[in-house]
C-alpha cells in the first residue's frame, strides 16, 4: 500500500489565462472516425454482407476467438436464459428484480401514445406511434459483465413493445456470468447470439442465411462497434456513438469530500479513458478532494485504471462562482452531471446540456447506473448537446396521418397549388388541384 | 405532343415466381456510402475543419459557384429577409401563412413536456426537456426554390424554442426567390448564408472564426450534403440520411385513377430517382392508371422527369388482396403512403411502417408536402421502419434527473452495491454504499 503511486490530477482555474485552451485540450473528442479503422470496419462488413454465415462464422473466430462450424451454434439455448435464476445467489437476483422494477417504471412514463386532432373543415391529423418491428441489442463482454446494460436496454424495447428482440455478446456461454442471463429472463430476451465487433453489428444490419436483419441496433460497445453502427446506419437505425463514460460533479463545498471523491472514483474505474471533472469555487474543499484521492485510491481495488484514467483525462476546476461552473458544465455537456450543492432544484433550470442529472449528494451517479429507474446508456463525448438518453421512445416511431374531408382537401388544395407552383413542381399543383375541382363540383351541383 | 416518348411502367404481379428478388432489385437503396464519395467528402471537411474561413471561402467558390471575399459576404443582409414580402404575390404571401399556421398548429402538438414522478421512498426521478441550443438548417438550392421545406425545419425548430437558428442554401441572393425569404421570416430566421454542400455542414459542424458551430445540422440535400451528414454526426447531431422521395400509394379500385395517376406524377416529377409505386388487387385499375398516364404524360410540363423517374423507379403491383397489399407497404416503408381505399382507417392498425400517411382519395400526398400541417421532411429508404418524420422532437431533448431522499438513496445503494460487485465496479459499489451507510447512522442516531 505504502509504494502506492499518487494521482497527479490535472488542476485549472477559470482564472488562468490559458483556461480555454486548455480545457478544450482535455476535452478532445475522441469519437471522430480514423481512417485506419474505418476501412478495417468496412472490410469486415463487406465480408458479412457478401458471405453471409459463412462470413460472420470466420470473424467470430478471428475476432472474438468464439469457434463455431455453424451460426446456430452461436445462439444460445433456451434453456440457458430461461434455468439462469437457478444458479444465482439469491440477493443478486433481487437486486436484479429491484432494478428491473424500477428501470420499468421509469419507462413507463416515456413511453409515446398516438394522439388526433380535428381541423375547422372537418379533416383529421394525427401522430400514430408503432413499435420497431425488430431490434438488435448490443451488451459488451470481454473483461466485464454488465446484466445491468441488459435491463437498460431490452426493457425499455420490450416496454415500447418491440415483437422481436435480439441480443448479442461478444462472450462464450461457459465465460457468461448468470447475471446476464437472469436479466435477460428478467426482460423477456429469448434470442441471444454470443458474437461481438463489427461483424456482430453487420449480422444484425445486413442479416444472414441464419440471422435476420433488425431495423435498429442498440448499445454501448467499443470503438470498432461504434464505427461500425456509423458505417450501416442507415441501412438500420441506431441510438447514439459511445464516447468514454463522463461525469462532472459540481460542488459548492457542502458535499461530504470523500463521497465526492467516491463517485469520482466510480467514473475513473470504467476504463483508462474515463472522464472525472469536479468543478467548485471553494480551492480548500478541492484540495480535500485531492488529498482523499491520494489516501483512498490505496485501498480501491481497481487502483490502477483509476489512476491512469484521472491522471490522464481527471480534472478539478477552481471556478469563481457556481453560475461560471453551470455554465461550464454545460459547454463540457457531460453523461453524467451531479449537482452537489445544497439547493441543486435552483441550478436546474439552467443546466441545459447534460444527459443525466443528478440532485444533491445522496443522487451519486451509482444509483442512476443501476437502479435509481432512468436509463445509463447516455449520450457522451458533449452528445448531451443534442441527443438524449436511450428511452422507451427510441424503440417507438411516429407516423403523420392526414384524413382529408372533401370542404379540407378543396381549402388545402388551393394552397398547396398555389406554393407548388411557386416552386415549379407542376405535377404537384395539378394533384393538389383536383381535389379542389372535386369540391366546387360538388358545390355547384 | 404525339412524339411523346411512352412510359414503361414496370409492372409485377406478387403471384410471379421471382416476385420477391425483382421488387428487392427495384428497391435498392441508393444510400449507401460510396468510397469515392467518402474521400471526396472527408477532403472537403478536412479542409474547412483546418483552414476555417478560408478554406471554406475557397470550397464556395469551387462547388457552389459563388464569390466572396470574405465570409461575412455569405450572410444575407437582414433586410433582405424582413422586406421580402414586398416584392411577393399577395396570393403566394397568404398561402404560405397558411401552410406556416398548420404547420406551426400540427407542430405545438408535438411539443415534448418535462415530467416528474415521486416514488414510495420520498426520491423524485424526472425527465427534463430542453431545446437544442443552435441548429443549422440546410434548404437545398439549385434549379428549384423551396419556400415549404423553410417552413417545414424552421417552425419546428422555433416552436422548440432553439435560440439561435441558422439556415443554408447555396443560392446566391440576387437568384433567391424571394418566397424563400420570406418563408424565412414567416418563421423567424434572421440568420442565411448562401452555402451549400459539404463545406456548408462542415462549417456548421466545426464552426470558422466567422461561423459559430451549431449543435444539430437538419435537412435534405443531395449525395454530398448526406455523407458529409454522415461524417459529422457524433461531432453534431443529424435528423436522417435521405434518400431519393417515395410514395406507395395502395388503391381498392375505387378512387380516381387520374387523381391516383396524378399523385404518382407528383412524386415522378422531383427526380429521376423519386420512386412511384401502385399496389392494387385489381388489374384492370392498374390498366386506367397506365393509360391515363399515357395520356397524361402529353401535358405534363416536367414530363422527362417523370417518365424517366417512372420508367427507372417506377412499379405498378398486381397484388392478391388488401391485406398482402399492407404486408408489401410495410416491407417497402414508404416515405408516404397513400391509402387510396373507401375504409382507410380499417388499414390503418397495420400499417407499422410508413413515415407519413394519408387516408382516403383527398388526402394527396401533395397537400401533406405543402399545408395539411404535418412535416414533409420524412426518412426515405427504407427508414421509416426506424425513423420517424422530421418534428418539434428533433430539436428537444431529454435529461434524467434523480433527486434522491436519504432513505431512498439507503435502499437504492444497497441495491446498487449489489449488482456493481456482480459486475466486478467496486468504486460504483463503494459510492453506492456510503449512501446506505449514512442512512443506518441516522437510524441509529
Amino acid at each position: 500500500m505504502s509504494q502506492a503511486k499518487p494521482i497527479m490530477f490535472l488542476q485549472l482555474s477559470t482564472r488562468d489565462l490559458e483556461f480555454d485552451q486548455a480545457l478544450a485540450a482535455r476535452l478532445q473528442s475522441q469519437l471522430a472516425s480514423k481512417p485506419q479503422l474505418q476501412s478495417q470496419v468496412s472490410a469486415i462488413i463487406e465480408q458479412v454482407k457478401e458471405q453471409g454465415d459463412q462470413g460472420l462464422l470466420e470473424c467470430v473466430r478471428r475476432y472474438d476467438d468464439i469457434h463455431a462450424s455453424r451460426v446456430a451454434e452461436l445462439q444460445l439455448p433456451e434453456s440457458a436464459i430461461t434455468e439462469a435464476g437457478d444458479h444465482l445467489d439469491p440477493s443478486l437476483k433481487e437486486a436484479l428484480q429491484h432494478a428491473a422494477e424500477r428501470i420499468r417504471r421509469y419507462a413507463h412514463k416515456q413511453k409515446l401514445a398516438s394522439w388526433q386532432l380535428n381541423d375547422e373543415c372537418g379533416s383529421v391529423l394525427g401522430q400514430h406511434i408503432t413499435p420497431l418491428r425488430s431490434c438488435g441489442l448490443y451488451v459488451p463482454g470481454g473483461q466485464a459483465a454488465y446484466p445491468s446494460t441488459v435491463l437498460m436496454s431490452a426493457l425499455p424495447a420490450r416496454i415500447a413493445g418491440v415483437p422481436r428482440v435480439v441480443m448479442v455478446t461478444p462472450t462464450p456461454l461457459l465465460s457468461m456470468h448468470p447475471s446476464i442471463l437472469y436479466a435477460a429472463q428478467l426482460a423477456g430476451i429469448e434470442t441471444i447470439y454470443t458474437m461481438g465487433g463489427a461483424q456482430a453489428i453487420a449480422a444484425l444490419a445486413y442479416g444472414t442465411e441464419t440471422i435476420q436483419a433488425v431495423d435498429k441496433i442498440i448499445g454501448p460497445g467499443n470503438a470498432y462497434v461504434t464505427e461500425a453502427k456509423r458505417q450501416v446506419f442507415s441501412q438500420v437505425g441506431i441510438d447514439m456513438l459511445a464516447g468514454p463514460s463522463e461525469v462532472v460533479v459540481l460542488c459548492d463545498g457542502s458535499a461530504d469530500a470523500e463521497w465526492v471523491t467516491a463517485d469520482l472514483f466510480a467514473q475513473a474505474e470504467h476504463e483508462a479513458q474515463a472522464r472525472a471533472i469536479l468543478l467548485c469555487p471553494h480551492q480548500d474543499f478541492i484540495d480535500q478532494v485531492a488529498a482523499c484521492a491520494g489516501r483512498m485510491i490505496a485501498t480501491a481495488p481497481r487502483a490502477d485504471i483509476i489512476r491512469q484514467s484521472l491522471n490522464d483525462h481527471g480534472l478539478l476546476i477552481h471556478v469563481r462562482d457556481l453560475d461560471e461552473a453551470v455554465a461550464l458544465a454545460n459547454r463540457i455537456a457531460p453523461e453524467h452531471l451531479e449537482l452537489a450543492v445544497q439547493e441543486p432544484e435552483k441550478l436546474l433550470p439552467n443546466i441545459h446540456a447534460a444527459a443525466a442529472i443528478f440532485l444533491g449528494s445522496y443522487s451519486g451517479a451509482a444509483l442512476g447506473d443501476y437502479c435509481a429507474g432512468p436509463n445509463h446508456i447516455l449520450p457522451t463525448a458533449g452528445g448531451a448537446r443534442f441527443a438524449s438518453p436511450l428511452g422507451v421512445y427510441d424503440f417507438q416511431k411516429r407516423s403523420t396521418v392526414v384524413r382529408c374531408s372533401a370542404d379540407g382537401a378543396a381549402r388545402l388544395g388551393a394552397t398547396a397549388a398555389c406554393l407548388a407552383e411557386a416552386e415549379g413542381l407542376f405535377a404537384h399543383a395539378d394533384a393538389a388541384r383536383r381535389r379542389c375541382a372535386d369540391k366546387r363540383q360538388e358545390e355547384g351541383s
